[in-house]
């Protein structure tokens, strides 16, 4: 393929279940003529608790499966994901590979000012250190607080966002955060992002918060631009195709109820 | 093999995770003299948040590793596998195979008097309608609640089960028994009699909880000894062997830590 015909190929986007769709909705908004295939792997997830070698099996075959849908670059929506096989997926695959950890590190050192952050995640990310890596890389004299939170997730796939002992429980993870001058957190997964308000409320408004979703949209940006892989067809409308590998209805529920995020059409791919 | 060797083959029992040792810890204390073969999926645990045709193609997996290891029947130690691949497993291989929701079912039709039974499950189990069935054909004139309780299983594997944030979650879900005459809840989760004493204790004595693993062992020994394939070597240590399709030294961590489940020795079968 001619490289300016690879241009109009579609993104890749892919994620353990519908936590990804925050990064999609951050790419659509960022970047709006772009085709984008989302794969999810519902019959899988969660990968947050499961071990690195399992991890990285899956990543591989789902980005042979974005391959086949003649993807010009991927964008590894999952942190546990991009913690446990980014470095390998890059290795095995000659295509762009960008994960959701590099840039969100980036945008917390240039927020911190007393230069301690804490970073949040499912157990998988906190243990991989990938976070902790990337931003001490960054700056080796920051403190980084690493907290892993895992019961967030089913929280928010429950729909108890708003609930009480949601607030409880975010506390109680929350609690040694007293101990640290941090003033930036971190949200190491994407479903975080739909307790953003509640975690701010807690810690309060002196405390910033970054989401990797919206820092990982800016990064596609970019990399689209430099490799000159931007579709600039403006005139057309931009076609997104969803599949999954456990029930599509399930994912487009879960999708529409959780994340607000219109499902049109949803494969099932096993 | 002769029907007399066959006797001596091991159990298999096979669970998406570490739940199922609720139902092995029960059939170890009944049948003293077996050997015991358990497989846990933990790749792609867990399965109660997966559609039908996902577990089913799963259950046959597992079934035919444990043939592998020449069981002579298999324990099915997980609500949601029974309740979508039951039918499905019986039909497939000849050997016997035994699942956890019908001797629960039945346990608690003994027990009821006002004739009104509460089942709590996971979102798959209760959607499948597995032991509404069960219950209703042992009683056509029984009222059955069913409940989904999808953060019990979470806030067990966090080792939250004693946390005020659970309370208030288990009294969230259970608040609807209030409208029912209810003197019997039935635990449709092998996870969820790590949470007995909370339950009992929000709910008061006047209600009793039937928990499928113990009266699932129950039915194993019936069944052995039906088929005379009941091992009587009584002067020979039981041997038991764990595989697990994820990282053998998580699936050892939680269950030692969760269900206080010694063990020795966990194979990866990939």
């Amino acid at each position: 393929m001619h490289h300016s015909d690879l241009a109009f190929c579609p993104i890749g986007i892919f994620d353990s279940g519908v936590g990804g769709l925050t990064v999609m909705r951050q790419v659509m908004k960022a970047l709006p003529h772009e085709d984008i295939v989302y794969f999810g792997d519902t019959a899988r997830l969660p990968y947050g608790n499961k071990g690195q070698e399992t991890v990285m099996r899956y990543c591989l075959e789902n980005v042979s499966f974005l391959l086949e849908k003649k993807v010009k670059m991927v964008i590894v929506a999952c942190n546990t994901a991009t913690a446990f096989a980014l470095d390998h997926l890059r290795q095995s695959f000659s295509i762009p590979i960008l994960g959701v950890i590099e840039s969100g590190a980036q945008k917390a050192v240039e927020n911190t000012k007393t230069g301690c952050i804490a970073v949040l995640g499912t157990r998988g990310t906190i243990q991989s250190g990938a976070y902790q890596k990337a931003l001490q890389q960054a700056d080796p004299y920051l403190t980084v607080v690493p907290i892993s939170c895992p019961l967030f997730v089913p929280l928010v796939e429950e729909g108890m966002g708003e609930h009480p002992a949601t607030e409880m429980i975010i506390r109680e993870y929350l609690r040694e955060l007293r101990d640290y001058p941090v003033d930036t957190i971190l949200l190491g997964c994407t479903h975080y992002p739909l307790l953003y308000h509640q975690i701010q409320t807690i810690v309060g408004n002196e405390i910033t918060l970054v989401d990797s979703a919206t820092t990982c949209a800016g990064k596609v940006a970019e990399l689209l631009q430099y490799e000159t892989l931007m579709n600039n067809q403006g005139n057309s409308l931009p076609q997104y195709q969803y599949y999954v590998s456990d029930d599509p209805v399930k994912f487009q529920e879960l999708g529409e109820r959780v994340f607000g995020h219109y499902l049109e059409q949803v494969g099932l791919q096993v």
